[in-house]
Order: C-alpha cells, then structure tokens, then sequence
C-alpha cells in the first residue's frame, strides 16, 4: 500500500504503452455511486506537453519530469464526482505503484487554461492532474501520520481502538 | 483491484481484530493534502450497534449483516476532506480485498442520528459506513464498465488513445 508521493521521475525509463493502459484502467474499472463513473482520464505522454500542462501548475512543476501523467476529468453534474473520482485515482496510484512507478497527487494549478490545452469541455471539471513515473531512489520509509490511537476509534467517537 | 461492491457476507466467520486493524491502518496512512490527514475511522463490531446503524440508513441494511464497519468521519474545515477520505477509504477497501474481505460503500443514511449512535462531534462530517464481510460466495466477474475508448483518451480530450 503506498502512502509516498514521488516526484522524481527517471527521465531515461519511459512506461510502456502497456504498462499506462494498466493504469488508467484500474481507474476506469472502479467502483462509483451507482456505477455512473463520472470521470476521463486524459493520458499525457509527449514531453511538450508535459512541460506545458507543468508550466500551468503552481506545485507541479515536476509533471515536467514524468514518464506520463493522467488527468483526471469529472462530470459535475454528478453530486458524487470529486469523491468517487478519488477512489479512480487511488486505484490507478496503487496500480502503478505494483507496476513500480510513483506519482503524486498536483492540486494546485490553473484548471481553466489547463483544460484548453486538453480541449475538456467547459462543463467538465479537472481534478487533478497525476504525474507517473519511475522513481529515481528507493522508498522504504512512511511519511509521518498521526498516531493510530488519535485516528482509530471503537464502537464510538474517542473510544480507544485495543 | 476490487471493483466490485460485496454486500453479502459470511455471518459465520467474523474478521480478526489484527485483520480490522490492518484494515483501518491502510486508510490511516494514505496521502492527503498537505498530509492534513482530515480523517477518523470509528470501528463498529459490536452485533447490536451494527444492526442500530443499518437502521439508519436507506442503503446499507446489508451493514447489519457485516462482520464489521468503518463510519468515516472528516473534518469539513478542511477544504480536501471528502477527497482525502475517499483515497483512504479506496486504500481500506483494497487492503480487507487482500484480506480476503469484501465490503460496499454506504452512501445514502441519516448522517446526524448516526453521528449520534457514534457520538462524533457535531462539527465533523459522516461521509460514509464501509461495512466489510468474507464474501458468501466467489466473485469472478467484474461490474460493467463503460468502454475504455469513452473513458480513456491520449493528448486531448476525445482524442483515441491506441
């Protein structure tokens, strides 16, 4: 289960076609509220691109070094979108993490002329845009949480987990 | 990868303490914003609450049936609660699927009787009860999808990815 974002990218391994189609298709085979999937996934995969999309980010910058990235477009006609576009998402991270690629979730950034680059249309919402790539270091740490009794209840608000 | 929603489960065989903490510790460790964490996860096991919580709800009469549940509870201060719960709650969902588990997302409830049942403050959000059980019966098939040419495009928005 990977908890890391990883935001350097070996920018001499590209992914395979095969290994993005992966991906994406964890994405596009999760679960939504009443099965509505109300996403896209846009896969970015040529370096001008990546550079532009990166340059439209104010903490992506690092989209510019990725193997590819995937952006995520919902329908927010959907009440559900945001939320069940994040399990999309988690999926597509866990997967590629399996694969053996990292990525990190970028959340801020300029949607709107990010979504002309990608010609989304104007009633569609970007989420995110989510770099991949192959990480350039091990990872073997976590990132610091809160503890699991400040977190974790039993059988009611504040009651300790044993 | 689970894609699909478990709402039957073995009433015989309830899951171990460490198999729920295992459980609830993938969702405690998951990425956030800004590693903001704005989660908690209450465990419900006991027969008695379990049943008074699927009474509440108007989709989840299967959690009474659960060996166990998650109610996920987020503090809507912060601006990526429902976001970063759901990512939580997808790494839940594949850590129990590892497990052995299956489980359903529990939308649609009486959000406030049962935040009272579980005694969360009146300034958090109830975003959903994840009831999690071993499956009756194997699950081979996956749910339908739409197709990975509606879904999934390469450079731009309708573009075909190959």
């Amino acid at each position: 289960m990977t908890a890391i974002s990883v935001r350097e990218y070996d920018r001499g391994r590209k992914a395979e076609m095969e290994t993005i189609r992966r991906i994406v298709d964890a994405g596009r085979m999760s679960a939504s509220a009443m099965n509505k999937q109300p996403w896209f996934f846009i896969v970015i995969n040529e370096a001008g691109k990546l550079k532009e999309v990166a340059d439209l980010t104010q903490t992506g910058k690092h989209i510019a070094g990725a193997s590819f990235a995937v952006a995520v477009v919902t329908d927010p006609s959907n009440r559900y979108h945001e939320i069940d576009a994040a399990r999309a998402v988690q999926n597509m991270v866990i997967e590629a993490w399996d694969l053996g690629l990292g990525n990190s979730w970028v959340g801020n950034m300029d949607r709107e002329k990010i979504k002309q680059v990608l010609k989304v249309p104007p009633n569609l919402h970007l989420l995110t845009v989510l770099p991949f790539g192959y990480p350039t270091r091990k990872y073997k740490g976590r990132k610091s949480r809160k503890p699991f009794s400040e977190t974790v209840f039993l059988g009611a608000y504040g009651s300790p987990f044993p």
